[in-house]
């Protein structure tokens, strides 16, 4: 099996949503020229990123899928013969939203989607206000370049997802997202914050013994309501290999198209030196289905 | 609360267990010296790590509980006013062996035991020849310092054995270990597994907001069999605070006592900023229970 090459589009959003769409369309043409067969997008591309405020107007962005987003993303990858992993606010009916990744395959179908199935709510991070938590479980989609094991965001810090992903047979395991410092934080917390963020992703890559794709959007968006500070949002895209180790990282500042190599062959020799899932004790794991053990 | 400060005794071991113990106390006594109220010895340290080879033989370096040695370290435990953490090889019953950790209170008495329930097996590492799968459950010990999420060795590639820990209410977790470089892999193969190694146990420490403390031996121990070209055990022993961060880290080539503080007020504000437990999908990973998902 020759090496899956991926593109990764750190990208910097802005109110206007057509802007957004184009820029994103433009990136993703690019990483097809550069050869990537597999092109993913950040999480909430298409808008700023709305859930800083709770603000009955942004159900306004929401949208149906497939829809003229997808739509127009199907056609991209079609024309590109790319699979394209897109993140857009569903509109699943009136008054019922969630935060959906869609994964597009080389015709320009749909080969499934996911809906964020951790949902945060923080200062500057209100998304239980905007998204109703994944019902979809988790569940890999199958591709032409794999299976993929697609979660999002505040997914990237529970251990139970990827393992979810993995047990079904995942080959990979991406992550568009959008996290950032607070301006109020110090230095030393910041860095902290941005190397939890990505330790604890190598650290599912490591104990599911896949490769990890995280797609973080860059750049700062002041807060509508002046409530907080805004979002330095940290960039940082990477790719990680089954030990965890950096296959490529994106820089912290600026947008960037990131164009990485993945041995997907490389994956089975790890789990035959690592054989982690022989040892579970599934017969003992009973009480992780609580909520606390009390 | 004040500052916990704890004693990590990396240390070698040679086939004569009566020194490796004196060796043992003298490091002990070091720690309580330097105000250390946790001291936690790596894995099997009475002994060489006999799991090279299968050899019937080494039974007769298993011993009960209470016994001989738990009781020389219960008297210093005792003397110093210390919580210490050992590690052997447990005879439960003739034919019946578990790798057990056990924890020792200010007083002298048994707080606790905990019986490896992750056993590995492989070239260098014949542990499932010896040692019977822990049935003790994963059940933090209850001590003047703290409730401990005690595990061992290759239980630290399980996200799920440090959740369900931190479900029941660990402060901190702790591993005793024995892990080092196979001579015959290169310079990067051995890196990325150490780096892998320190990860994933970074990463439990992130995904469940408290402080983990890993214990490793150090230095060369030949395979008595020659199959294979012995294990150069790589120390680098080391404490993470609940983002993951090192709070000390041990060399990776000497014998050394490391002496860390742990604030545990801090696992408290790290779990409000980031309220992991608040969304946990427990009502989506039952699968967890499974071997595979096919």
């Amino acid at each position: 099996m020759k090496p899956l090459k991926i593109g990764l589009v750190q990208q910097s959003c802005v109110k206007n949503t057509t802007e957004n769409i184009k820029k994103s369309c433009q990136k993703i043409c690019q990483a097809a020229a550069q050869g990537a067969e597999l092109v993913v997008l950040p999480e909430l591309h298409s808008s700023h990123y709305f859930c800083q405020t709770e603000d009955i107007t942004n159900f306004n962005l929401a949208e149906r899928i497939p829809g003229k987003t997808t739509q127009r993303f199907s056609e991209l990858a079609k024309k590109l013969g790319i699979v394209l992993v897109i993140s857009l606010f569903e509109k699943r009916a009136a008054g019922l939203y969630h935060n959906t990744a869609i994964v597009l395959e080389k015709d320009g179908s749909i080969a499934g989607t996911y809906r964020k199935m951790h949902v945060p709510d923080d200062p500057g991070y209100h998304e239980k206000f905007y998204f109703t938590p994944g019902d979809l479980g988790f569940n890999p989609i199958n591709t032409s370049v794999g299976k993929l094991g697609i979660l999002i965001c505040w997914d990237q810090w529970y251990p139970e997802a990827a393992r979810m992903m993995a047990l079904a047979g995942a080959e990979i395991i991406i992550y568009p997202t959008a996290i950032g410092y607070d301006p109020r934080d110090d230095v030393l917390e910041q860095q902290r914050q941005l190397s939890a963020w990505m330790t604890v992703q190598q650290g599912h890559a490591i104990a599911n013994g896949l490769p990890i794709i995280s797609v973080n959007r860059i750049g700062f968006e002041t807060d509508p309501s002046q409530t907080t500070p805004g979002i330095d949002f940290w960039g940082s895209s990477f790719v990680a290999g089954p030990q965890g180790e950096i296959l490529g990282q994106a820089s912290a500042k600026e947008e960037e198209l990131l164009s990485v190599d993945i041995d997907l062959n490389q994956s089975e020799k790890v789990r035959q030196i690592w054989p982690f899932f022989r040892d579970r004790r599934i017969d003992q794991y009973q009480e992780l289905l609580k909520r606390f053990r009390d």
